[in-house]
């Protein structure tokens, strides 16, 4: 029988999502270790996408098989007594054999948050990414128009991303900010490695007035990773949803999560 | 000279805000260790509130007097220096010598924030309240109106309380929900013990339907804090506000905390 489940984790004390040989903290391993308590076997995971340390996940969607005799409800409560707080099971449920966490993902939404202030947040230093120039926001949301659509994006693409392709469709980028909170959230078919945080980076320098909003446009047609500036950091940015197509019926986020509220 | 301080931070791996005996980590010895640092010599602080474990602030204040020639940027960029990142001092001030952060203070105002979900967040696990049990929201917030205004708290206070009188005038109640999650704002000239934490686990026996909207007035009435049930914890519980007289100036709360948007 084959699952799908989705995962909600607190990035900050993970080496990232995927298992790495030796005594590592991942995502991947730890929840690999509880699906696998649960069956009384091993249990493998296929993920809709590899996040990196520090990044957050409010949605993250797996696959799994197992012939363990489980339902769902044992599965997922099964899993979060052996997961430790900072990962937990919103939900499993029965898919398609068809039905792959990666292959069949549609498209990725990631939100980044930007906390814009001279001293930087104690409450939430491990949310948010910290930027301390002031930033205008109305230049970055217009910067960052031109990256909608289909591009290469070479430019904004990690060193050692092992993609076969560079090319990607941006659906949606949407930038806001609230006094001393801005946040964009951005949709594509699939992200390269480091892509949301380079674009990120990108911005700030055009939000801080060190780039003019062309720029932005100039370093995506160079397809030259070495022009498009720093990566921002991985504290800031969370993957909130991952698309399928409907005839596989997935639930939709049950995590909604402006949990200030106003 | 006399200065105030705005304080902010993440309760989490604090012991609570006053200095206790032994190497124990508390909010009151981190600052007074940063200021010190900064002033080359002793400084000692006193606050508008003692903060239980767990509990957060995203606006305490303040005074402490030092007679080191330090300007106010020289006071906040060195302490922030000196400080973990689970605290930050905001902004410093001088004020009049009549200025006092407790006896002052006319009105403080907290924050409780509840995540009424079945499955805990993994991402907010150290920032709210969990509650399994479905919560109306509505009978919740009527049943939280009979506490505006002076009264005797006694059923709302904590057994070890040191305060004088058990009489408080709560001057604002305000209870709002947004799907998974709750929040309740109440501001009052001054709180015992534990008070917003017991208020807090009184309105969740109403809001599960243990107990009826009257209930919350019959324990007010009563006394006695045997009536009042549970203390709810503290990871949801927020200082974000403290007022005084205009006329010692001081600056406004400069930490806006909705970071996630909408």
């Amino acid at each position: 029988m084959r699952y799908a489940a989705c995962i909600e984790y607190d990035g900050s004390e993970f080496s990232g999502w995927q298992s790495q040989k030796g005594d590592i903290r991942t995502v991947q391993s730890t929840l690999e270790y509880a699906l696998s308590k649960v069956a009384d076997r091993e249990v493998q995971i296929i993920t809709a996408g590899r996040t990196d340390a520090g990044v957050h996940a409010s949605h993250q969607v797996i696959h799994f098989d197992s012939d363990a005799p489980r339902n769902v409800f044992a599965w997922s409560r099964g899993a979060n007594r052996f997961l430790p707080k900072d990962v937990r099971v919103a939900w499993v449920q029965e898919v398609d054999s068809e039905f792959h966490a990666r292959f069949s993902a549609l498209a990725r939404s990631y939100r980044f948050i930007i906390h814009n202030a001279s001293i930087p947040s104690a409450l939430f230093r491990r949310h948010v990414s910290e930027e301390f120039r002031p930033l205008d926001i109305d230049k970055m949301a217009q910067a960052g128009r031109v990256l909608v659509g289909e591009h290469d994006f070479s430019s904004f693409r990690a060193a050692g991303c092992q993609a076969h392709s560079p090319i990607r469709t941006i659906l949606e980028f949407e930038l806001t900010g609230d006094g001393q909170w801005i946040w964009f959230d951005i949709k594509a078919n699939a992200f390269l490695q480091h892509m949301v945080r380079n674009i990120a980076g990108a911005l700030i320098e055009v939000g801080c007035g060190k780039r003019n909003t062309a720029w932005i446009g100039e370093v995506l047609a160079a397809k030259d990773r070495t022009k498009a500036g720093i990566t921002a950091p991985p504290n800031g940015l969370y993957l909130v949803g991952v698309d399928y197509a409907a005839e596989f019926a997935l639930q939709t986020q049950i995590a909604q999560i402006s949990y200030w509220g106003r």
